[in-house]
């Protein structure tokens, strides 16, 4: 069995986490001095191991495994989010490096890769969107970049590759992320591993209230149109909603509520909230959408207040490989790890790879479920444990290419 | 019977109109040139009148009836709120102009006043409190007033006057206000004329739910600490609570909601409402606070959430004076006008005056109860039969004080 070397793997984390640093965690947004050296130092370190080095116009950084035609795709993202943590995307790219040279001398096959802006400071999973083909670069002429210039003038500028890499299939037909959790189940259960069934889908729907403006103290209750009323209604039937009609892993949020004009003595003249609603199976995410739009309708015009639902998103969920689950929750058990099947809540550059290749995630547990934030962090023991599981998996899928 | 000059009332009101006007309604905001240059026209009228010019350091106008001891004081104010309505506090003010003339023939004494910001551009009711003394004119220096200036130096550069008028009761034993209604209910019951039973006090509230933000996608709703779905609750419960507590006049009003940090994909980390009630009776008000305050503490604590609930207002009720109501209510019915009794839910001179000295208020209908607004007006039978009803009822008020 190759073994990743322990030592060499954290220390490579806390080098990365020198650029940008920002307290216990790192500012490093996609195409800032911090990532741009970031992304040049691992370059180096793929160059030291023997990858052949590519990086892309958009900052995708690669290192190809030399000299072969298939190689397992392993790794994640180095961009961050403003004071984000040190580990998040880092994580997996990480480990990936390290996999790659843990393999080699068992002529074992893997290609490294460091998306670009998974975070989406410009546009979310940027990177591997341009990868997949999902994104046509025709596009980014009219995207906005940093410090208002287009996406196309900042790569003019940044000259980080001569064009964008994109995904051969051929050469790498099945792709393998590993992330911190960003949630508390693991730590909450105590399993160090966590196998990723799918990343949810999402639906996010706009609830407009309309009613009249008035004045709170001299209209009387009975001849108002308090849209307020109607929309604060409408949100406290959510949660029972979901619970009828949602499923077991299904999560909902309702994040931004605002009253206008928003003054305590006028009744709303518009109310507004956000519902989102997530889950991995589609036809959940139709039956709660249908759901919502008939309590809505039962609330329309009554009182004289019109309510209107409009779709402000809508993420389709994305599965992960069952096979390529099952190397890794079977590589846990080799590890005597215990692991645990969970869908992924947040988008990851998988989400975007799982929609051409097979992929997979691996979860690693975050202590207090923090995430996005400088206090985000993992055990040590599951930082080293996440990657021999990964690793193990990795190698046997690489094995399988190789047959 | 006195009579007024129906063309004359509407006359004057048409000219008051044209000062900051703005499209059909008026922007003369406290202190603004239109504003000053109003109260420099009625100054104008009430010397024509005969009556004795005041003009104060805060810029409330006064006519004063010659040559006698005591006088009936009737009035409101002439500023507006940004794009407001034109008749509002004018209203008011011209009849007591034209009140005054009418009943001068006679030998019943009216002072007339137009009050100084009664809107609260800088301080609600600010020349009705200083006059009664409510409010100490040394506290001025920290008052805000107009282009950041303090509104003690405001009057210093203004030169109005030389100090401030103060209410002699022994003069001014009663106080006359006739208002726009500002709410629907005149015109929806068909009745010319409102007789005010007093000026609803306010009990206004800040309830704040802290939790914790999460991301809305990996966090499993169960370890949530999400206070946005508290506020939510406590929100929705406010309709019964206000009907198994209220009065059958109590009004209320959620007209605020903010959700921090306010994005779509967080759970929030501090949700926060407004709750306004008002109602005459002061018992109730304490019921009504005390039933929120229970339903506050019953969603404390479960959930991780903590509730907060503060008092961020409070405003006294103030009761009209039932002598001088029923005077206005009396000489409705000798005009063969129906009126109805109806609390004021908005604030006026007549609630500072009101503490003071007996007082009352009379109101004619709104169109389509609007009010604070270009669209705010009022049928000229009705501004004509308001204020024969309020000259009869001030003219039985004049003929006491002489006897």
């Amino acid at each position: 069995m190759s073994e990743i070397d322990d030592q060499r793997l954290l220390g490579d984390l806390h080098v990365l986490r020198r650029f940008g640093h920002h307290e216990t965690g790192v500012d490093r947004i996609a195409f800032s001095e911090p990532d741009l050296a970031a992304r040049r130092w691992l370059a180096g370190h793929l160059q030291d191991a023997g990858l052949e080095l590519e990086m892309d116009r958009c900052g995708n950084v690669f290192g190809h495994a030399s000299g072969v035609r298939r190689a397992v795709l392993v790794g994640s993202h180095t961009d961050s989010v403003p004071k984000g943590g040190w580990l998040d995307g880092a994580l997996g790219v990480i480990y990936a490096l390290e996999i790659a040279r843990a393999l080699q001398p068992a002529g074992l096959s893997v290609d490294v890769v460091s998306f670009q802006d998974e975070e989406g400071s410009f546009l979310p999973c940027l990177g591997s969107r341009l990868f997949t083909g999902e994104f046509a670069p025709a596009t980014l002429k009219t995207t906005p970049g940093p410090e208002g210039a287009s996406l196309a003038a900042t790569f003019e500028q940044l000259c980080l590759g001569e064009g964008f890499a994109r995904l051969d299939r051929e050469r790498n037909p099945v792709f393998f992320e590993a992330h911190i959790e960003q949630g508390p189940r693991l730590e909450t259960a105590d399993i160090p591993v966590g196998v990723v069934s799918g990343i949810v889908g999402i639906r996010r729907s706009r609830l407009t209230a309309r009613g009249r403006p008035d004045h709170a103290g001299t209209t009387p209750i009975i001849m108002r149109r308090d849209d307020g009323r109607t929309a604060i209604r409408l949100a406290a039937a959510i949660p029972d909603l979901i619970a009828n009609h949602g499923g077991p892993e299904t999560v909902w949020n309702i994040g931004t509520v605002s009253f206008l004009p928003g003054a305590a003595n006028v009744v709303p003249a518009e109310a507004a909230i956000t519902v989102e609603m997530r889950d991995l199976d589609p036809a959940i995410l139709d039956r709660l959408e249908g759901a919502l739009q008939a309590v809505v309708a039962t609330a329309n015009d009554p009182d004289g207040v019109t309510v209107e639902l409009a779709s402000v998103g809508c993420v389709p969920p994305v599965a992960m490989d069952p096979r390529l689950a099952t190397l890794l929750a079977e590589a846990a058990g080799r590890r005597g790890l215990a692991h645990m099947r969970l869908p992924s809540g947040a988008g990851h550059d998988a989400m975007i790879l799982g929609r051409v290749v097979p992929s997979a995630m691996l979860f690693v547990p975050s202590i207090g479920g923090r995430s996005h934030n400088i206090s985000e962090d993992t055990r040590e023991e599951h930082i080293v444990g996440g990657c021999r599981v990964l690793c193990d998996a990795v190698a046997q899928a690489a094995r399988e290419l190789a047959a």
